[in-house]
């Protein structure tokens, strides 16, 4: 087991089932030279991360090919215990034959208003931490 | 009430009400021109938002000086429920007499390893969405 800094390095497939069993991510981008985070609820297709946006900021940032952060997460604020999963990875619209195959996938915006495109992330970097605690040996 | 693409948009009072009643949030920054997001439980100082890195990446973006995002959330994968809070703004290292106060702050690592360094953002920009669901009028 690899540790980094009192932190448990996960597998890479220990990630994707991680990916696998979540609902919800945050996606990282820069708008204007500041970075944001935004919430999207997702799903996987061909191990990418798939969501859906309008024609917003978010689908705007998405559309430039950009290369985004894609992070989820789960803590217990009682047990101080947790873990985290970072994708990184371009942003790209689907298009194509794809998006026919994007629409059979189980996934629906949980906000109403207007989130009919597409976005994946196709991750180039998949890491992901644990906390872990050691008993003390004193 | 303002609304944003089904989205309720928090007033400032409420965003800063979920802030102090949180535990963990998630610091996106820039590292070798890759967005990364890192989480931290953390605690407010003087309307900042205050945690511990040890000499790490997170600590040194932290240092830079840059402008970073930080956000919480709390998502309902049943309801399809939930909000979000993001606090845009520079990241510093605590040092001088702060940091005397901020080692009064009720703030310990969650993590075992060196995290002695106490960083702030010092909030620019606080905004916050929550998922609202209307009754079909239909």
């Amino acid at each position: 087991m690899l540790v980094d800094n009192g932190l448990e390095i996960l597998t890479e497939c220990e990630c994707i089932d991680l990916l696998a069993q979540a609902h919800v991510g945050r996606v990282a981008v820069t708008i204007g030279a500041l970075p944001a985070v935004f919430p999207v609820n997702y799903a996987l297709m061909d191990g990418s991360i798939l969501f859906m946006t309008g024609d917003g900021t978010k689908f705007h940032a998405a559309l430039r090919n950009a290369v985004v952060a894609f992070e989820i997460d789960a803590f217990d604020p009682l047990a101080h215990d947790g873990w985290s999963v970072m994708v990184v990875g371009m942003a790209s619209e689907v298009t194509g034959a794809d998006l026919e195959r994007a629409r059979l996938v189980p996934l629906r915006p949980w906000a109403e208003g207007d989130r009919r495109h597409y976005v994946r992330i196709t991750p180039e970097i998949v890491t992901g931490r644990r906390i872990r605690h050691v008993a003390s040996t004193s």
